[in-house]
């Protein structure tokens, strides 16, 4: 054979004590970054947390991924795994915890030993971000939630109230629909920044209606949510809810990172040519890079693109 | 309702004299950018010329796009397309024989007739190149062939050549090897570029063989296909061959629009963080970027990027 492949093994080869590439991440830009790398060859291992499937796993209906017209997103996440793990790569339930520097290597720090790697894909994602009113953390699990997807069948014929314009506001709130009586959306602003398509859906439906220029102030309650404090154009009201979904941003996991590459004020890691990062064998793929368009189309994207860019410098660096 | 969203309409408007975007090309990239585009609610149209799908839909297997673990490259595009179409995307099979620009608006000229437009995305793809050699034109459609994917079944139990080292030579060559009953690659390097996983399978496969360091120089025979003249680093050799695979790279499909944005050496556009271009009102996706990885799985990403910043651009232009 004269293949030349430099630092390249097989797949298999799990047992040496540096891997060429470590993923961080169970979302679709860590799966697909597993794809790419198992069929490119490299020798790699994916940290996937305790989430797999990441926030997309979480996403109740996909439609906008192309070639699988209508998908749950665990149903779609699982395909991806299924279809790494078929090509040859090795999934850890491990999270990271810290990631150092010592010479050419990388030591990255997990709840389950440490691991040492060449180089490095972060996709851990971004995590839902509190709204930080009182009542949020006291009434999280008995009204309070940050996923519809997970939460919504307990809320049949019951009042809800969603927090937020974009996307994943809108989007949930449809999801909603499906099983509560009402859905009252709170916005800050006189517009929603969600897909038109998703927002012309939501205006027309019967059951939702939208508080623009407001605020959630305050949840309270007995044992569950009863009652929400909302502040508008027309002054504070109170109206009773029995369920408060939360859609006001995203936290990106990239605490463990922070010593090895330069990140943006809100966490997201700084990047060029999509998933370039400031050290030259660290790149970042998904949600927890500060690209524009958060979709599954583009993370698996930004993974295949990762992990194509890991596979030349290896190539290049013929250790 | 309470919008504002710019000149943006829903894609019913289609009989309106300016576009908001015209999407050029029917490949993955073009057919995400539609479904992208449909459901921001662009007035938008998609000329998809008569190779529906693209390069994609002439390949056989395609089992590295996330989510999808094994699917034919026709059935894919053909998913992708009524989700776009279903999403409120219009298709016009014409191509693109030249693009103007008349103050604000961008001309384009068809061999339908000539639509205005104000933004334009840049999908058309590549087709393959040709190697020049005698008999080239002479046999195609009879022993020639730019595509394994189309051709295959009918050199059953017959010796093929193949011509090329890239993923698309090899990728084929496997192909073949379901059908043929010996598979010789021409290759003038001394390696494969191709994904190892890829080039694994083919050094393993009983009927193949690599003639390395290798040209093809003449193709030759009576009604069909006979021999090919081969120079080897042992001198040229004459082999009796059936039919002939050629995968020496890509001719990108921006004639018609030189005048509008820079393009390389090599006739791809030349592109900024992915899908920007020399001008800022027309967008480019694809196998016809200046992008490293050519997969469907950067196709759609770049397509739905594309449609992303066109959104963002005529929401911001108000007009």
């Amino acid at each position: 054979m004269d293949l030349k492949l430099g630092t390249l093994s097989g797949p298999d080869s799990n047992t040496k004590d540096v891997f060429d590439l470590v993923i961080a991440g169970g979302g679709p830009a860590a799966l697909s970054a597993a794809l790419y790398a198992a069929r490119y060859g490299i020798n790699h291992v994916v940290l996937e947390s305790y989430q797999p499937g990441g926030q997309a796993a979480l996403t109740a209906l996909i439609e906008n991924y192309p070639g699988v017209p209508s998908i749950q997103g665990s149903d779609l996440t699982a395909l991806m795994r299924g279809q790494a793990e078929e090509a040859g790569s090795l999934f850890r339930a491990s999270s990271v915890s810290n990631a150092t520097r010592e010479n050419d290597l990388i030591m990255i720090g997990t709840d389950s030993g440490e691991l040492t790697t060449r180089t490095l894909i972060i996709a851990t994602g971004a995590a839902p971000k509190k709204l930080g009113v009182p009542g949020e953390d006291e009434y999280y699990g008995r009204g309070v939630s940050y996923c519809a997807t997970c939460d919504a069948p307990f809320f049949k014929d019951r009042k809800v109230l969603v927090v937020g314009g974009g996307d994943s506001a809108v989007k949930e709130a449809l999801h909603l629909t499906e099983f509560a009586s009402s859905v009252t959306i709170v916005h800050r602003r006189d517009r929603l920044r969600a897909e038109p398509l998703l927002v012309k859906k939501l205006l027309s439906c019967g059951k939702c209606s939208v508080l623009w220029k407001s605020q959630l102030r305050e949840i309270s309650g007995g044992d569950f949510v009863e009652t929400v404090l909302i502040e508008t154009p027309e002054g504070e009201v109170e109206l009773p809810t029995d369920g408060v979904f939360l859609y006001v941003g995203r936290d990106p996991a990239t605490a463990p990172f922070r010593d090895l590459i330069d990140l943006n004020d809100d966490g997201t890691v700084i990047t060029s040519n999509i998933v370039h990062t400031s050290s030259p064998d660290i790149f970042a793929a998904g949600d927890v890079t500060d690209n524009a368009l958060r979709q599954v189309v583009t993370a698996v994207s930004d993974g295949a693109r990762a992990a194509s860019e890991v596979f030349e410098l290896l190539q290049a660096s013929e250790i």
